[in-house]
C-alpha cells in the first residue's frame, strides 16, 4: 500500500484544501473594517506549507479503514493554521523578535502598522475558535478539540508558554533542559495537537488519542530538530561561517547544544519511536508515516 | 418580588463568585513561566466591577422560574471577564491607546514590558476558550456559547472590529453613524453576548435568545451612553473645562455628537425598550432589570 502513497501529492492536496477553506472562512478583504481584513490575509496567505493541516488530515485518515478524509476536516486544519499565523504575527512584532521579513515578504506590522498587526493576530485567534465552534463533527468532539487546542496554545507547556521561555532565556546559555522545554512548548505542542485533534475529528477512542499523542510528541520534536539543523547548515553555507561558530552562539537550538551529528541521530531515533506508536493501525497509518518521514528527511 | 431585590447585594455576590472562579481558573502566579502568570493576574485582579459576569448570571436566572443560579455559570462569567481583560491590556499598549494607568494602577506593559503584555493578552484570550470548553452545560450549548462569543469579539461588528473603527476614526469628526457603529461593536457586542450566553447556559430556547439579544443590544448601548456622559461630566468637574469644549472635541462619544441632555433621554428610552423585551418573563426578570436600571442611573 505504501508504494501507492505519493507524498508530493498529499502535500499539494493539503495546501489546496487548506487554502480553499481559509479563503472561505476569512472575511473578504474589503469587508468593513478593511485594513484588518487585508492584514489577516496578507499574513495567512504568505506561502505557508500547511504542514499542521496536512498532519491533522493524515491523522484523521489513519483512523479510517478506507483512508477516506472525513468531510469538513479541512476546516480544522484552517483553524490550526489561523492559530499558527497569529503566533507568527505577534512573534514578529518590534517588542518581540522585531522581524521585518518572513519568507521574503514584509511582515504584518511593516505593511499595516503595529496597532493593526496586534489586532490582526488577536482576530486570527478569535476566528480560529469561531471556526472550531462550527466544525461538522458531533458537539462533544468539537468541545474536546477546542479544549485540547486551547491547552496546547496556552501558557502552561503550550505555545505562548514556549514564547515566554524563549524570551526569558535570551542572552543566557541554553541547556539541554531549556532547549527541550522551549521546543516542546513553542512549536511541539501545536504540531502534537494538530495530529491528536485530527484523530478526535475522525472519532478517536481514548486509546487512539493516547497513541496519536505519543506519535505527535516524538514526531514534533524530530521535525523541530531537523528544522534547527537545516537552519544551522543553511546559515553556514549562506553566511560562510563554520558549524563551530554556530555551536558557540547562545541560540536555544538542539544542534547548538548537542551538535549536528547527534541531532540527526536523535531525530532518526525519535521518528522510529513515533512510528512504533502507530503499529496497531497497520497500513492505514502509511500516509501519516510517509509525511513524517518526508519532514525529517527533507534537506531544505 | 422586586422589593426583595437588593442590587448592591447582587453586584457584591457577582464580584465574589467571579473573582473566586478566576482565582481557581488562572494559573498560579508562580507557575512556570511565572512572568506571564503574574502579568495576567495583575490585569485581571485590578478592581473590575465584573458587570458582564453579573449580567450573564442575571440573564441565566431570568430563564429559571425559581431564579436559582445554574451551577457553574460563574465560569462563563470568568471567561467573559478574561476576554474583557485581554482587550484592555492590548488597548493600553503603546501602539494603540498608549495608556500608562488604568483605574489608578500601572498598566500591564508598564509593569511587565510590552512583549509580556502582548503575550498576556493573547493568553487570556486562549484561557477564556479553554474555560468555555470546560463549562458544565451540555456540549451543544457549550459549542453555541463559544460560537456566539467568538463572533461578538471578532472583526465583523464585534469587539476587535470596533477597536479598528475607533483607530481609523482618530482625527476625523465623529458622526452619529460612526459613533453608533463603534459603540455597538467595541463595547456593545460583548455586553450583549454576556446576556445572551447567560441565557444559553440556562437552556434558552430560540425565542429566549431573540428576546435576550434585543434586551442586550438596547441595554448595552444605554450603558455606553451613560458611560460617555459620566466621562464628560466628570472630565468637566476634574479638568475645569466646559461641556461645550467637550462637544467641540473629536472624541467618538454619544454626547459629543448628540449633546448631554439628548444622550440622557436616549439612554432612558433605550432601557424602556430593553425592558419591554423581557415582558414574557414577568418577575423572573426583575434581577436583570434591577441591575440594568442601576447601571443607567448611576452617577459615577
Amino acid at each position: 500500500m505504501s508504494a501507492t502513497i505519493d507524498v508530493t501529492e498529499i502535500l499539494r492536496a493539503g495546501v489546496e484544501a487548506t487554502d480553499a477553506a481559509l479563503e472561505r472562512l476569512l472575511p473578504a478583504p474589503d469587508a468593513v473594517p478593511s485594513s484588518i481584513h487585508r492584514a489577516i490575509r496578507h499574513s495567512t496567505f504568505a506561502g505557508g506549507k500547511r504542514l499542521r493541516p496536512v498532519l491533522a488530515m493524515e491523522a484523521a485518515r489513519t483512523l479510517r479503514r478506507d483512508r477516506a478524509l472525513p468531510a469538513g476536516v479541512e476546516d480544522l486544519g484552517a483553524a490550526i493554521e489561523m492559530l499558527h499565523t497569529y503566533s507568527l504575527i505577534h512573534d514578529d512584532l518590534p517588542a518581540l523578535d522585531n522581524d521585518d521579513l518572513r519568507r521574503g515578504k514584509p511582515t504584518c506590522h511593516v505593511v499595516f502598522g503595529e496597532a493593526i498587526a496586534i489586532l490582526a493576530g488577536d482576530a486570527l485567534q478569535t476566528l480560529a475558535y469561531q471556526t472550531l465552534a462550527q466544525l461538522r463533527c458531533p458537539a462533544p468532539a468539537t468541545v474536546e478539540i477546542i479544549r485540547l487546542i486551547a491547552e496546547a496554545t496556552g501558557t502552561v507547556e503550550g505555545m505562548i508558554g514556549g514564547q515566554v521561555l524563549d524570551l526569558e532565556g535570551e542572552g543566557t546559555r541554553p541547556t539541554a533542559e531549556s532547549v527541550d522545554a522551549i521546543h516542546r512548548a513553542k512549536t511541539g505542542a501545536l504540531i502534537r495537537v494538530s495530529i491528536v485533534t485530527g484523530g478526535v475529528y475522525a472519532g478517536a477512542t481514548p486509546e487512539d488519542v493516547e497513541r496519536l499523542t505519543i506519535f505527535g510528541r516524538k514526531a514534533g520534536l524530530a521535525f523541530q530538530i531537523v528544522d534547527d539543523v537545516l537552519d544551522m547548515t543553511q546559515d553556514s553555507a549562506h553566511l560562510g561561517k563554520t558549524a563551530g561558530k554556530d555551536l558557540a552562539t547562545d541560540k536555544a537550538t538542539w544542534p547548538a547544544v548537542f551538535g549536528i551529528e547527534a541531532s540527526r541521530r536523535d531525530a532518526a531515533r525519535l521518528i522510529d519511536e513515533a512510528f512504533a506508536a502507530l503499529e496497531p493501525y497497520g497500513p492505514a497509518a502509511d500516509g501519516l508515516k510517509t509525511v513524517a518521514r518526508f519532514l525529517v528527511e527533507r534537506t531544505n
